[in-house]
Parts: C-alpha cells; sequence; structure tokens
C-alpha cells in the first residue's frame, strides 16, 4: 500500500468471531511483496447472505456468488487480490470452479458452500496455478487476524478498513465484524466494492438477506468516488451461529433490532472507510438533500451533486462555489424549483429562495471548506423526502492514480 | 483566453451573412482585457429557432428565450460573456429585461425579437450598470468579423471556434456562418453551451426549428465532457433571408436537403470544436458503439463510456486498459451480453466475444493511443442500434482548471 489517504483512520481493534478463522497467503496475483489471498473457514451451520453489482459484465465470481447464495449457507470465503477475472470468458470460470473445487475437497463441504471474490485488472484470467499454490499456503497457513485479511484483499487501497459492532440476542452478546476493500471505480447501485461481514450471531439465511439488503440500501450504496459502477462489486455476510442465540428468523424474533441496527452500523463504517480511501480523496464529503418530492428522488439529487466533477473539483481547490451544486440539482433529471432551492455549506445557509442570502459572509463557508470533512446541504422546499451520500473530493491524486494504474 | 488546447483548430475564414451585422464590445463583466458582450442586429424579417438547457435551474437568460422562440422572428442577439446571472432570482431578471428594453428601443422592434444569452461564474446578478454601458458601446461601435464574435463570447475556452457552410437552395447559394462557446460543464440533453448559427437563407420558422432540433441530435448532443448539464446552455439558429430563395417551409421545399445538411455540418463542428477545447483535453475522443438493441440504447452506452472518468483517464495516460470500457458498457443500465462484446481501439479489435482475442499484440493499440485523436469502438452484438458521441480525456489540467476557477 502506498502513502495513507488524508483521511485514513486507524484500524480498529477487531475481536475474533467464533466460527470464522481466517487465513492469508501470497498468491502473488500481482508483483508485490505481501498476501494476496484471503481464506475464511467458516463452522458448520453458517448462514450467508449478498449483494452484488449490478454492472451487466460481471466476473465469473460475481456469477458465482449469485448461484450460491440462493442455498443461503457458507463454509468459505476465498478472495484474491490483484486480478478481478472479470471479462476472462470460459477460461475466468474454470479458475473459479478450480478454486471452489480445491476447497470443498479440503473441508469436505458442498461447492455452493464456497464464496469466492477477486478484484484488479479486468481481463486477465486468474491464473489457476497461482491460485491453486495460494490455497495450499493458505490452507496450511496459522490463523491470522482481521487485519491481515484487510490488507490482504486490498489493491489501490491506501489504508485497511474495518468495523466492528455488538448486539445482545437472546441475552447473549453477539458480535459482528467487517472487512472492505474499494477506493476507485466505486458507485452505489449494490454493493460496491468487496465487503466481507462475519458474526458469530445464528441467523437464518432468508432473514440475514433482508437484514443485509437493508444495511446495504443506507450504506454501501449511498457512497461514490467515481460514478463507476465495478465489474465485481460483492458483499457478504456470514453467520456462524455459535454465539448459540435462537436464531433469529424475522425483524420480530427477539434481539433483531439490535441486530439490525449492529448491521447498519458495521456497514455504515465501512462505507464510509471506502470514501475516506477514494482516489486522490483530500476531502471527506456528506451530502444531505432534504425537501425533495421523495426519498428515491433525493437520494437521486444528492449523487448528482455528489458525482458531479465541477463539484468535486471545487471541494478540492476549497472554493465555495454553490453555483456548481445548483447546477447538479437542476441536471439531476428530478423535480426542483429553482426558487425554493436553498444550499448550505457546512452550517452556513448560502443562498435561499432561489439566490444568495442577502449580506452573505463567504469567511465561514471558506473556513469550513479548509477542513478535512464538508458537508453540503440541500433543501429542495418541495417535500419530505430525504437522503444523505458520501463522496469525496476530484484531486490530481485521481487523475496520476488512474492514469497509470495498470501500466 | 490561455494557451490554446493543444487540440485546438486554426479559425475557418467566415465570410459576412448578409442581414446579421456583428458589433462587440467591453462591458467589464469580469476584470479582462476583452470584449465580452456581443451584439448582432439582424434584418427585418430574420426567423429564429433554438434548443435549450434540460437542467431544472435555468438562468433567465434561458427562460427568456424559451418564452421568446414560439414569436420565431428576431432582430438582435445579446451574449454577455463572464457571468452566467444563473440563480440570480428577480435581479437577474431584471437585468435580462433591461438589456431587451434598450435593445428593441434601439432597434425599434418588440421585446421578443431580442434574444440574450449569458455565460460565466453562476449566481452573481448580472451588473445593469456594465450591461447598459456595453451595450451603447456595442451599438456605437463599427461592425466586426466573426472571429471577433468568437472570441468576446468565450470564458475558460482556449481558442474561438467557428464553422461554415454552404447550400444550394431555389438556385441561390446560401451562407451558414455559426459561433460557439464552451469547454467545461458540457453534456449532452440539449444545447449544451452557447452556439448561435446564422444564414441569409429564407426559412420558416416552423422548419427552421425542426432542422435545428435534428442537427442538435446528432451534434450538440452527441458531445460531453464532464458531464455536467449547464444551467445557460442554448443553441439559437437566426436565418435573415437575404439571399432572396423561395423560403423553405418543409422538408420537401427546393433545396431543404442541401441546407438540412449544411446545418448539420455546421453543428457538428461546432460541436466537436467544443470537445476539442474541453477544459484540460489532450486527446480528442470517438466513441462509436454498434449492435446495440436501438439507437438510443447506443447512444446511452457510448455516453456512459465517454463520461466514465476511469476510461476518460486511461485514454489520458495512453493506457490500453480496455477493461474499463467494459466496466463502463456495463454500468450503462442498457441491454448488454458480456459474451457478445468486442471492443477495439482505433482498427484494432482488443476483445471478441467476452474475452481478449487469442494473440492479442498491444502494440498498435498504444502507437494509437499515442496519437492526438483516439477511437473507441465497441459492438454489442445484440441488434442493429448505433450511435456516435465524442469526449476528451480527463487530465491534471481539467482538476488544475476547476478547483480554481471563481476564486
Amino acid at each position: 500500500m502506498t502513502s495513507p489517504s488524508p483521511l485514513a483512520l486507524p484500524f480498529p481493534e477487531l475481536p475474533p468471531v467464533a466460527g470464522a478463522e481466517v487465513r492469508t497467503a501470497r498468491a502473488g496475483y500481482r508483483d508485490w511483496a505481501r498476501d494476496d489471498l484471503l481464506l475464511v473457514t467458516l463452522a458448520e451451520g453458517t448462514t450467508a447472505a449478498g449483494v452484488l453489482t449490478r454492472n451487466a459484465c460481471p466476473s465469473p465470481e460475481v456469477d458465482w456468488c449469485r448461484a450460491a447464495l440462493p442455498g443461503g449457507r457458507a463454509r468459505a470465503l476465498v478472495v484474491n487480490a490483484g486480478n478481478s477475472n472479470a471479462f476472462t470468458g470460459a477460461r475466468g470460470r474454470a479458475a473459479v470452479e478450480a478454486i471452489v473445487a480445491r476447497v470443498s475437497a479440503a473441508l469436505g463441504c458442498g461447492p455452493d458452500e464456497v464464496f469466492v471474490s477477486s478484484t484488479g485488472v479486468i481481463g486477465v484470467p486468474l491464473p489457476i496455478d497461482k491460485a491453486k499454490a495460494g490455497l495450499a499456503a493458505a490452507l496450511a497457513a496459522a490463523p491470522a487476524g482481521w487485519e491481515a485479511a484487510a490488507r490482504a484483499i486490498g489493491t489501490t487501497d491506501t489504508f485497511p478498513k474495518g468495523a466492528v459492532a455488538r448486539a445482545v440476542v437472546d441475552g447473549r452478546t453477539v458480535t459482528l465484524v467487517g472487512v472492505v476493500k474499494g477506493s476507485g471505480m466505486i458507485a452505489p447501485d449494490m454493493a460496491t466494492m468487496l465487503g466481507f461481514i462475519f458474526t458469530d450471531a445464528a441467523v437464518a439465511p432468508g432473514f440475514l438477506q433482508e437484514c443485509l439488503r437493508r444495511a446495504n440500501a443506507r450504506s454501501f450504496s449511498c457512497i461514490t468516488v467515481d460514478g463507476d459502477t465495478s465489474t465485481s462489486d460483492t458483499v457478504l455476510a456470514f453467520a456462524s451461529g455459535a454465539a448459540g442465540n435462537a436464531p433469529m428468523r424475522a425483524a420480530d424474533s427477539p434481539g433483531a433490532d439490535a441486530f439490525v441496527a449492529a448491521l447498519a452500523d458495521v456497514c455504515l463504517r465501512l462505507a464510509q472507510a471506502v470514501v475516506r480511501d477514494g482516489e486522490g480523496a483530500s476531502k471527506f464529503i456528506r451530502v444531505d438533500v432534504a425537501g425533495a418530492a421523495s426519498d428515491a428522488s433525493a437520494r437521486r439529487v444528492a449523487l448528482a451533486i455528489a458525482n458531479s466533477p465541477l463539484v468535486k473539483t471545487a471541494v478540492a481547490g476549497e472554493d465555495a462555489n454553490w453555483g456548481r451544486v445548483v447546477m447538479a440539482v437542476g441536471k439531476a433529471g428530478e423535480p426542483a424549483d429553482r426558487d425554493r432551492l436553498s444550499i448550505r455549506f457546512g452550517t452556513t445557509v448560502v443562498a435561499r429562495d432561489g439566490e444568495i442570502v442577502a449580506g452573505y459572509d463567504e469567511a465561514p463557508v471558506a473556513e469550513h471548506l479548509r477542513g478535512r470533512e464538508v458537508e453540503i446541504g440541500v433543501d429542495l422546499g418541495l417535500g419530505d423526502g430525504r437522503a444523505t451520500v458520501w463522496t469525496c473530493d476530484l484531486t490530481h491524486g485521481y487523475i496520476s492514480i488512474n492514469a497509470d494504474y495498470r501500466s
């Protein structure tokens, strides 16, 4: 990993999760001196849920996970970093099948209990020999901690990202741990990078899926770095049941509220960590839209602002160019009335009812923009719809990273 | 204007257009040593047509033109550069009305025969005193040429942009001249900058509008620099009738075919000139999509490619990263089948049927990418839909310009 993002947070203390064992190995998918294969083995009875990219050209790993998820059971997760294996035709599919065959043979489980994700360059088939050697090394390795897992799955990431939450369910404290990777090709509409959440809670697969879908809608689906939706985006959740609670089957199960809140919390912190590692990011931007015709409309307006190169470069330049926010609101294709619109930066209202506020003083706005965390608020003045999305600024760093990533 | 884009073309020889007289003046909307007000006076009987931004927060100038266009007649065009007057409430509307009142009084015409456009920073009311003084100076100035007009309307433009075409209509040679400004906040879905076309042909307003709508759909609506749709985008066409041809009223009027082709030609060259002046552009990119479910679907896929920051930075870095093209196709939300997709750079097919071609040789692709003009071709293998759009790469120059434009 290169020097950490200025927005990086320290890796949190993540406890072990009973029923999930982490191992990493160096498959050598790229020419780098680090582990790039993650194997998490899961206790018998572990349930699984997932949300996958909506990109119409998904990787064979995404196809595999989509086919395996209805089974709702998992014994292992394998993640390869440095090669996404996307757009590799029959050879790519063969590589996934070879990984699954190895792991299911080693663990004595069904193939549909093995989940695989890969991330990195598109179009180069994942080398089966490196994958097999890496798997053999991982299976023989000593168990490792979550930080090693977070580091093993990174590509252009500049810092390892993880989160933890706890909930009391059925009289027992359950733990949820998540790790995530991602810093470019990040846009909402499904899981928008690779994220993996592990819990020792007992959760029926259908309910776990419902909880993950809801948490995703307000976390990973509300972040954007560059509006580009990856061909490999995947978020998977695994519940080992080792905590021994009575399995949660629905929203009215004992403790389900606490579990749902804890899962939402982990997902939101992981999603925000991805934005903090946005390629070239120097500012963490929160966009709040209120007064929209509906929540969905508010989200689309917020994303139009968060994806606007002109808004993102203005924030990078610490320029209170609120006119670009007006432009982005107007281009979103959603109901908006220029003459009811108000805009704030931080807590300072800049424009109200379609024009700049009387006696506007740019000083507090400029002060706000000099910070690392910038908040843009828009009130459309039309209805009750609201949404919050998170993004980062667009800097020279993004250009440097992406004009020179593969070569 | 700063140093010209590396993609700049020389300003063409543009002949006078009978019935249209150009004057420029220095209103001083910004602190710069150049004319920034354009006044074009038009002969009695001139017809008018226009396409205007779809941005939901348009400037009062756009509102004014939208209200005036149904009249179909024009005697003057006023363009202010350096201040878009957008999002300025009642004061902005008053500035437009003051300009119109001055010009209609001077020319003895109706207010709805005066068209006004402004471009520049959003949110600062256009200073009425500067506009009035500028207009007085323009009305007293000697007539100027089209290059002066093109220079007067520019803002972040790095070179003046114009085009000419001729057509034989009803036995007479008619002339079409256009000037355009724009280099950032450029995206399709309507006229996407300020463009003005003048002809001495006689054309009924309804047919002129139809011709402009069609020409716009394949020119200004097929370019993008940054995906940001301006609040001021406007393309207007004026036909003085001084050539003396029998007025064209419909597609089957004598010479209408030739006129339509000439107008399409002028619009396309003006649109491409805007891309060539895209902020920070170092490469001119043509994106061809074929084999789509429909032409509209092809255009949306082409725009997803042309607006992808990852594709644009890859071209800037001369990196044949066709995987990013796959990603952009997949994220477009249009019908696509990964395993039928083929991609080329220039004339070299890189991927076919969902994977890299056997024995792929990157050398000719790398050679193509080193040039100033880059062509990306995608065949979706599904149907007969096709579209072409034009864009530029995304470079450090874009960041520098936009992180520092207003301040």
